[in-house]
């Protein structure tokens, strides 16, 4: 079954109105905003990725969540699986070192969870559960025809980043954009009560941007030209069809009235109209869309 | 690592002063109480169990962390792991019917989640947070000395039916009890505001007694005679002992002053003194301990 059949019936099961019929990174239970996200090695993480860099990588997706409905972090709850390998103490002390250094970092206080034994083969399935509070909280769907689309900092870094945790030479700057990506926390928060729709950048710009449009029920276009690229990106000879298709950027991807200027750094990449898809322009003209939007879960 | 080796790492993290200091298997962020299980195919399920089953066990032992709480649910979020294997999607199809069933039957709405791919071969890795709304939460830390010790329902049923689920010839009923535990949700709640500790019994009668005694910084004496098994246990030939030191019982044992009368049907079968440790009687004889007291994880 793939994730878009499964998420179909589970649609049809009794859901809480806060669940947001399933359609946005959040589910929203007064006066909380609250997330949660699995990491599965091999799937989500490479069983060679240092278990620290795991660790912070599995706090700071949630929080990212969080941010992309301007809430500020309470609490987190954690299952974790232990496996008895003979180095699967080492991982597990260089997790917990890692989840530390996260939780101080992003001032989060562990509420919970859950530990478990694991077969000794099994990958490791790692979930954690964000809570937060906003005042409003911005879902994909509210982008409104006219609107702009902006993106917070720079695309593709951490794409760049995963290939060079693969193997592949690169500055250490990229490497540390795909294992310690910083949650957009603070610029979330101060752009929550101005826009219209938010998003986190998980699976890639253009998938994403596709998704908040058809969220929205409205069409977008993003100009290539315009999508920020860090200067370590460029020296690296990343291009831009490739930043915006690589996941885990974790910036925030937002919706806002034409005209606007948002009070964070950001880049404005596009705009919503009536209709529905994606159309890529490169400096205004139009530009073929890549077969691959970003990444795509369990199809 | 050991799971209680574990467990005391992760209290050196910062901790939510609602995290009880990881002492309970109910969180509290007010106004809600939280609990999160995961269940690990081959090692809290078979992969033999029928995934609808397995889906109202899921729910049925994260509402039973809320009954000993007091709670009433209020919303669930799941994390599922789908994997592309032959008889992928019958199991999905089942367990998503299952749940549907389980959240009708306890009137608990989905509110969120997250659903990810799994290698072909990985065992299955299920999460599931409850979260409930109570009004005074007992602990399990707060038995007095005096405290009598009391059950509700019957023990050693499941523990039972898990050998019938096995291959043991036996009862429906026996099975049914292993395979879709029913949360004391009503009598929960009937008690969270009279009793001085509760729990639920999950890892065996004595092991758990013994986890409350310990919380509380006391001993606990259990007379053996007292222990109340079902028809279908005695018919069976189990002995208590056995039922006693079985786990998935998901009946509530709470700590409650001496001469106070339970609003529910519940037995008592001990009393807590000062000191420590877990003592046994038969029919007010001394008793020997058996050398295993419950399921022990992950050491």
């Amino acid at each position: 079954m793939t994730e878009s059949d499964f998420l179909d019936r589970l649609r049809s099961l009794p859901l809480h109105p806060g669940a947001h019929d399933l359609a946005d990174d959040c589910a929203t239970l007064a006066p909380y905003t609250i997330t949660t996200d699995t990491l599965v090695e091999g799937v989500h993480f490479l069983a060679t990725d240092p278990a620290d860099g795991v660790a912070w990588k599995l706090l700071a997706t949630n929080l990212s969540d969080l941010a992309a409905k301007g809430a500020t972090p309470v609490a987190v709850l954690l299952n974790y699986p232990l496996r008895s390998t003979p180095t699967g103490e080492d991982w597990d002390a260089a997790f917990l070192d890692g989840l530390a250094t996260a939780l101080k970092t992003f001032a989060t206080p562990l509420l919970g969870g859950d530990t478990v034994s694991l077969p000794a083969h099994a990958p490791r399935v790692l979930t954690l559960t964000a809570i937060g509070r906003s005042g409003r909280a911005p879902l994909r769907t509210g982008a409104r025809p006219g609107d702009a689309l902006w993106v917070t900092g720079t695309i593709g870094d951490a794409g760049a980043g995963l290939r060079i945790a693969q193997g592949q030479p690169g500055p250490a700057e990229l490497l540390d954009a795909y294992r310690r990506p910083r949650p957009r926390l603070s610029e979330g928060a101060a752009l929550a009560s101005h826009v219209h729709a938010m998003m986190d950048v998980s699976d890639g710009l253009l998938i994403d941007a596709a998704r908040m449009a058809a969220a929205s029920a409205l069409a977008v276009t993003i100009d290539l030209a315009t999508v920020p690229l860090s200067a370590a990106y460029r020296a690296s000879g990343g291009d831009r069809i490739a930043a915006a298709t690589a996941g885990d950027d974790y910036e925030l991807l937002f919706a806002a009235p034409a005209g606007w200027t948002p009070p964070v750094a950001a880049t404005r990449i596009g705009a919503f109209s009536g209709g529905s898809g994606l159309a890529l322009t490169d400096a205004e003209k139009p530009h073929p869309l890549p077969a691959r939007l970003g990444f795509q879960h369990a199809t």
